[in-house]
């Protein structure tokens, strides 16, 4: 059954079905607007959008598995900032002959997700379209703290990684070459493994500065550099390939430096902490703060790409 | 100069330097997320998004035009809960050959339009598309006062509107037959004029119910009429049709009430209040609530469509 057969009212009352709502919510799906606690007085807000063929790929994915990602990309945005996420709203284009299942089968994903922190599906919007086009926001609670930002690194800090980084975008080249198999890397593409509590834990013990890894590792730590005006070095030591990461690239013909490095989508978390402090749990050394600008890799310039721009 | 030109992040520096951060704001865009006041410990949220070809059309509308309406749409669900709008976040979707301008233009009259109410853009995403779309999220703030839902009109409440119905339209049945005039028609649906300070002023004076009329008047009527348990009618007495609209509607060979109680895109407020209570300034009374169910007009069923779905 397609969305036309349905109809607008009908295709939201199926996908309301699919929510659950959390403890923070006060008001859920079905209003104007949803009410949402903001317990410290502030909220946190964030958006991302997903775009068929440009961020998913709906033979490489199914509905569920694209939930999931969409919902991860914005709840690590709230995680980078130190803060929990408390709710999503989501704005759901497609055309009016996808199958119903396929849109009820993503809120599923969604609100799963979500729910890995205690956040809910809150609200949202559909419209026809000839692009699937997932758009996301979620909210957030600093729960009394600062927001961890871009700009706080100093000279001397650590810089650390929490999550691991490259197994999307290696899941995303095996993929596009037409390959299924290693599935740990295609499904770490399918869905990332997001160490959402690494975001407040981080904001706890002091981080100075804080990204969500969404389009690369040297691409986002770059923004910390620009934003912070400080040079950023990362250490390749610090990395281990995985077995199977390694027998993949040997296979294709590739680096994989380059998907550790410059691969986004698995949605790390990096952050800088003073010198000395003991980092939590979660967090790995992988670099150094230095005075300066831009991003090197073993003191040296990175020849590949940094990430990923989502207009070139 | 295309988006492809200047890239994704040239094109956020240029957007972000057509944005001004309001007083809710505590962090703008350029974060991972942004951090915005929620001074009564909760938060409103609403979602709306706009397709190209669906909802606008940029032969119809300058991109300014197009901010204003993407804005207004989004504020209005924040008004129609009875809070006070603080903060836009916009998710934006392009060709990579668009005009980077366009999108300037669009976050200028975004950012301009949430400035009436004293909101601001404080983030936002983007990525390339075939098609264009701008997804908006509002946040506002409820200043205390419960939100005022769909689900509480009472049977003798009277049935009020804020704003006015059936110009926007009226404006694009204009358009769409290939006319430009008469210009304050096609002018109200390039840019609606949102009775915003009515949605909180009706929860201050005691509304049951609230919605914003985003799709027609007698359908979002009957959401109220659905989610309240009740029947309500709609008196057209109450309805001057203005002289261009008559003369619009005469020359089209169309019933102006079609516009007035089916067209939506003019984001009025519609609210129950208990009858005897004074409305505030600003509202005035359309009809009654009775027991029963469904939406009546002048105590008769409506023959024409009520309103507008998106996925037919």
């Amino acid at each position: 059954m397609s969305i036309a057969d349905i109809g607008e009212f009908g295709l939201i009352a199926r996908v309301v079905a699919r929510l659950e709502n959390g403890p923070k919510v006060l008001l859920g799906p079905g209003d104007d607007g949803a009410v949402v606690a903001a317990p410290d007085r502030r909220v946190v807000a964030s958006t991302d959008v997903l775009v068929e063929g440009r961020h998913f790929r709906r033979d490489w994915c199914t509905a569920l598995d694209i939930g999931h990602r969409a919902a991860a990309a914005n709840l690590a945005d709230i995680a980078a900032m130190g803060a929990e996420p408390t709710a999503l709203l989501v704005a759901f284009c497609a055309p009016a002959d996808l199958a119903a299942e396929w849109a009820e089968d993503l809120a599923s994903g969604l609100s799963a997700e979500a729910a890995l922190v205690g956040a809910s599906v809150v609200g949202g919007d559909m419209s026809s379209s000839p692009t699937l086009t997932i758009a996301v926001t979620a909210l957030g609670d600093l729960g009394g703290r600062p927001p961890v930002v871009r700009g706080g690194a100093q000279p001397g800090d650590i810089l650390a990684l929490a999550g691991r980084t490259g197994h999307a975008a290696a899941g995303y080249t095996i993929l596009s070459r037409g390959f299924r198999t290693p599935k740990a890397l295609v499904e770490a593409y399918r869905r990332p493994e997001v160490p959402y509590a690494a975001g407040p834990l981080a904001a706890q013990h002091g981080a100075t500065s804080m990204i969500d890894i969404s389009d690369g590792l040297l691409q986002d730590v770059g923004h910390i550099a620009a934003a912070s005006l400080v040079a950023i070095d990362v250490r390749t030591d610090a990395f281990t390939v995985p077995g199977q990461m390694r027998d993949a690239a040997t296979a294709l013909g590739l680096d994989p430096f380059q998907w550790l490095l410059a691969g986004g989508e698995d949605h790390a978390l990096a952050a800088t902490f003073p010198a000395g402090v003991p980092l939590p749990e979660g967090w790995q050394e992988i670099g150094r703060v230095f005075d300066g600008a831009g991003v090197t890799v073993d003191r040296k310039p990175w020849s590949g790409a940094p990430g990923w721009d989502h207009f070139r």
